[in-house]
């Protein structure tokens, strides 16, 4: 099970009566909430009252909270105010905006603005293709956002988007060396969305789409597409994506089974479950069938609107209907990108043998791992505290790196595809444990990056 | 006069006979149409050609053509190519986006971005204001334009406005510590870029529009200010103003005269010269008269837009009509933001004694810089290559300094006197040739962001 993680470390400032047992009363509470105190400082002290910074890892928000109020329980102690490490780290933002060039004479300001500036304007003026050349557009990627999918959390707005938009940023620039920036739209209607981007684009080598809610996020990414001569990728698909079916392949591997023979189940029909079925679509699988909320999707179900439509008319081959338990019955591979809990032992022992199940929700998978564990040959998550994380930082930063060095103008299936072969190479003997290489192997960038310049060159021949 | 500089450096790759004379006619040839060579380096040898690299100064843009075609035009000489030190500098564009946290391990990837970000976004969404605090807004400013007006150099569009908006940002990081990101927008609907930058403002702390056509400019501008809550800048109006005012107060120390007595010709009643005359009605002048292409603004003028009806309101108190020279007449300073040789010695004889010119068109100034100086006590230019260089940077960067420290959410006139004293005060004894300091001063960005500060604390006491 989960422990608490520093990812959820809270420091509380609480002031307590001044008795010498005040401070081993807080490291109880918070021990009998399941809290782990890593420190304890008294920053006060007076006559009647201490008052006392207490750190703790927790398990998640809730737990936090669950502690403070734990220590505000206590008589006599008052919580004053809570603070993490998180907050520390995000303080002023996480990015900032360096110039390459020297300011330091009258020379260099001469050459990098006024007046020498004019005659690089004028050259993009001549040929607007060698913007590519001589501006940022070479290297930098919009991070666009409406914040209406932001994580796990919803439809938080623009401005509460800024700080994962950020985060993305410095994994672009960390992994795959690409200068990225945080776009927080203050709009959620589609028409704005799209053209706002459209005129944003001549500042950018590409989009990367990010949070948008489906089915909006549908419609945005394919009239960009068709709108605008840099790579559009929503991430939230097609990264997911490329990393499932990268893991995929080696999982398959461990088992020793063909796409092309498998039962897949695919639970979710969002962004990321949509375009985790277009991607496998391409690889002929031996069946597919999609599920969501309303069960399994099929032709003849009433209210398919049209993303669903096209899962509906591309997989299911056989018509089948009925709830995600009967789409288990057989299955080879499942892929979950949907919600909590969804099944547990009794459905998963009703697959097929050497089973592979990647249960991808977060925080809670759709079925707990170490109950699939026990049941499955192969089992991944979307979390960092079991084997074969799930994470989408294998893919985007290196798919950009290959897309910016090619001065790709779109993104193709095969570029994809590409990505996903060269993440499962990266692992030379996969087993059950080890589908995926680590987000910090640096070889992965690098081969996404090489596999994504091929298709691009292909493409371009 | 002007003379060959670094700013338009050019190096041609051309082919030349394979003789003993080749390499000197080349010289030869380049001095007489006036630009001075500085290397010259052979890049390959043949039987019948040589190939050489000659690098030389230029005095402009048209003088490198000149330079290119009096090469081109030797018997037997063939340009291959023309390069610049500029061009090099500008390659892959001049900025790029750091990440200020580290992501060396796990424990930093959960903090920076999932799933610790999470709990940053919700403290956000809970209260908006936190933003100016949490993330990149808190020192970040859009360098937003449309490319209608980029330098002199006219409507070139979003792409080429690129590398003056890196350029701008740039300067901003030096000397103001500010983080600027380049916004070049693919539209030149006035509701569009309005639109369009309300969208984006939610990661911004600050807007500094840029090179945008007037009138658009003016109502981009004032409904900006109406619809956010952050400072709105147009650097072209504002930027200038400061400076000038600031030029201006130390160049009436230095004449002995008060700016309550003095008669001002400000010629050029576009963004800039409509933006100096309405912060200089703030510090109640003698007289002003604003004069156009048209001649002298005043109430009975026929075709009048918004901007010059307000002109004429505010200025020209006894409804002189007449021509630049008429206005001259008489007159104790001239600015000048305007257009090439438009008077001389002639017209300037006729001013007030110790007559103060500020000559800032770029790059040619309203009156030859050296005739100006034998009869005005105090001269004052837009070049480099004058004393008393009116340069922007002396202003922006402290500007939006002192107006991110000061989590400022308007930007008042109030503020750009007082930025516009602290550039005076930093020279102590102005003189004829010394009335701004240099933009290489450290202490101008300090002073006038003090000052910001200090006059947005009035706004909010």
């Amino acid at each position: 099970m989960p422990v608490p993680g520093p990812g959820y470390a809270i420091t509380a400032r609480v002031e307590v009566p001044a008795s010498a047992s005040a401070a081993g009363d807080l490291t109880v509470a918070i021990g009998q909430v399941g809290g782990v105190v890593t420190a304890l400082d008294v920053v006060e002290s007076h006559t009647a009252t201490l008052v006392v910074d207490i750190s703790c890892n927790a398990l998640n928000e809730d737990h936090g909270r669950e502690i403070t109020e734990a220590l505000d329980a206590l008589a006599g102690v008052q919580v004053r105010k809570v603070s993490d490490r998180t907050f520390l780290l995000h303080l002023g933002g996480k990015l900032e905006v360096q110039s390459k060039v020297a300011l330091r004479t009258r020379d260099d300001l001469s050459r990098a603005y006024t007046p020498g500036v004019a005659r690089v304007c004028q050259a993009i003026a001549a040929n607007p293709d060698d913007a590519r050349r001589l501006t940022i557009k070479r290297n930098t990627v919009a991070v666009v956002t409406d914040g209406s999918a932001v994580l796990g959390l919803g439809n938080l707005g623009a401005a509460a988007a800024m700080p994962v938009m950020e985060g993305k940023a410095a994994l672009f620039k960390r992994f795959g060396g690409v200068d990225a920036w945080p776009v927080c739209l203050d709009t959620q209607d589609t028409e704005e969305i799209i053209r706002t981007v459209q005129i944003l684009a001549p500042g950018y080598g590409g989009i990367n789409l990010e949070d948008i809610a489906a089915p909006r996020c549908f419609e945005i990414e394919s009239r960009l597409r068709e709108l605008l001569d840099i790579p559009v990728f929503h991430d939230d698909q097609h990264g997911t994506a490329v990393v499932v079916l990268g893991a995929l392949r080696n999982a398959l591997r461990v088992v020793g089974k063909d796409l092309t023979d498998c039962k897949i189940v695919v639970c979710g029909a969002g962004a990321a479950g949509s375009a985790i079925i277009r991607l496998l679509e391409s690889s002929k699988p031996g069946d597919v069938l999609a599920v969501d909320v309303d069960g399994i999707v099929h032709p003849g179900r009433p209210g398919l609107d049209d993303n669903l439509a096209w899962l509906a008319e591309h997989t299911n081959s056989a018509h089948v209907t009925g709830t995600l338990a009967d789409a288990l019955v057989g299955a080879d591979v499942f892929i979950g990108v949907s919600a909590p809990n969804l099944f547990g032992a009794a459905e998963l022992e009703t697959m097929a043998d050497r089973a592979i199940v990647f249960a991808l929700a977060n925080p809670d998978p759709e079925i707990d791992p170490a109950i699939a564990a026990r049941h499955a040959a192969v089992v991944a998550t979307g979390r960092s505290d079991y084997p074969n994380q799930i994470n989408n930082v294998l893919a985007f930063p290196g798919i950009f790196r290959g897309l910016l060095d090619a001065q790709a103008r779109d993104i193709t299936d095969a570029m994809l595809l590409a990505a996903s072969a060269a993440i499962a190479d990266v692992v030379a003997e996969p087993n059950p444990s080890f589908i995926v290489p680590s987000v910090f192997d640096p070889a992965v960038a690098k081969a996404v990056a090489e596999a994504v310049r091929g298709a691009a060159r292909v493409v371009h021949a």
